[in-house]
């Protein structure tokens, strides 16, 4: 399968490492189809790994992952065409974080409460199946469940089409071991909204513990 | 020891009724001293229980839980005068929640990102110590942790004040079956922003499992 990952930032890197390492054929998508980051992480990986820029890597994947930073995120989705895009699961990480105004990190403005950037993405590629997902735990902690408490805790996701989610969870579950049930489903791409609110909270959480090597989990 | 208890919903009495089975006195406030449900629940009590208005409430007790509707919290407590306030732990479990826009609930306006419920409780309230805590689980669970894997799971707590925080600690696991260690610190109230964005997120988990009756165990 292809896979396109958008953005070369530790996520980025992290998340098209995995899943070369997995089989999958992996394009990183960048600004420019030339990109130093994207090159480099190209040259150390295996064959199957290329690079391209936004609209290639999203045309590359059936499944495309978004890993950029929050508040530049929707420039970067404005380069993909329509068509690219059209009927592909979006896995959007993203998180709309403003650290420039101190402790708490505040959410951007305009895309908290009653907005959220899953829904942004959504509108900018109303063709895709966007799931939020990922977006609450450490990048490490994403592609191996198991970094914490042998994976025992929870992940979330969200997105309008239930087919999608469903594909989602499975990937998530063969190639990064989450644990099948630990996927909790909030419902449509607005409950994105209050995933990407949790992250400041997340952020004061790993103040106090020291470490972002943890995770909710559900106890009842 | 005496408490204040602001608000007569279901937390508040709640939590009064705990309370004086605990042994306290305690005084709960609303906006008149006559209170209906106010009364009602002094009846239905042992002889600790009694009523009076918001400062009546806040002036009786050596710890005050604001136990009130998050949008009308600031109107109660304007009520209060400062030297009713002067040096008390004012342990406050508000949440300013807007459901009228449908689902997920959005903060109010103006309350949330760069500012909270607590930062206003504390502003109106200078010569208070302002502990954020208890909002982020249900009410059942607020007066007995036990409610839920055995009091195995974590509560969140800011303020200012460390001593106050410490005092707060306690008393919760001396009295409501919190578990010591249990309770974790995110700092001053500032990050009361954080622990109160987290409840829309909170009512999606609740809808997606079907009952109130869970929380939050952090695991490493």
């Amino acid at each position: 399968m292809n896979i396109g990952v958008l953005g070369t930032g530790i996520v980025g890197e992290t998340i098209a490492t995995a899943l070369t390492e997995k089989g999958y054929n992996v394009r990183m998508g960048s600004r420019t189809a030339n990109n130093e980051k994207a090159a480099a992480w190209v040259k150390q990986s295996n064959d199957r790994a290329t690079q391209g820029d936004f609209n290639d890597a999203a045309a590359f994947g059936e499944i495309v992952f978004v890993c950029l930073n929050g508040a530049n995120a929707l420039h970067a989705i404005e380069q993909i065409h329509g068509d690219s895009a059209e009927g592909k699961i979006i896995i959007d990480i993203t998180n709309p974080l403003d650290f420039s105004r101190g402790m708490p990190p505040q959410i951007v403005d305009g895309l908290g409460n009653s907005n959220s950037l899953s829904e942004e993405i959504q509108r900018a590629l109303p063709g895709a199946n966007v799931v939020k997902t990922l977006n609450t735990v450490n990048y490490k902690l994403m592609v191996d469940a198991r970094e914490v408490n042998n994976g025992d805790h929870h992940l979330f996701i969200c997105g309008n089409n239930a087919d999608a989610k469903n594909k989602v969870e499975h990937f998530l579950v063969d190639n990064f071991h989450w644990k099948a049930g630990h996927v909790i489903d909030l419902g449509g791409i607005e409950a994105a909204r209050t995933m990407e609110a949790i992250v400041p909270f997340w952020v004061m959480v790993y103040r106090s513990l020291g470490t972002p090597l943890f995770n909710f989990k559900i106890v009842k």
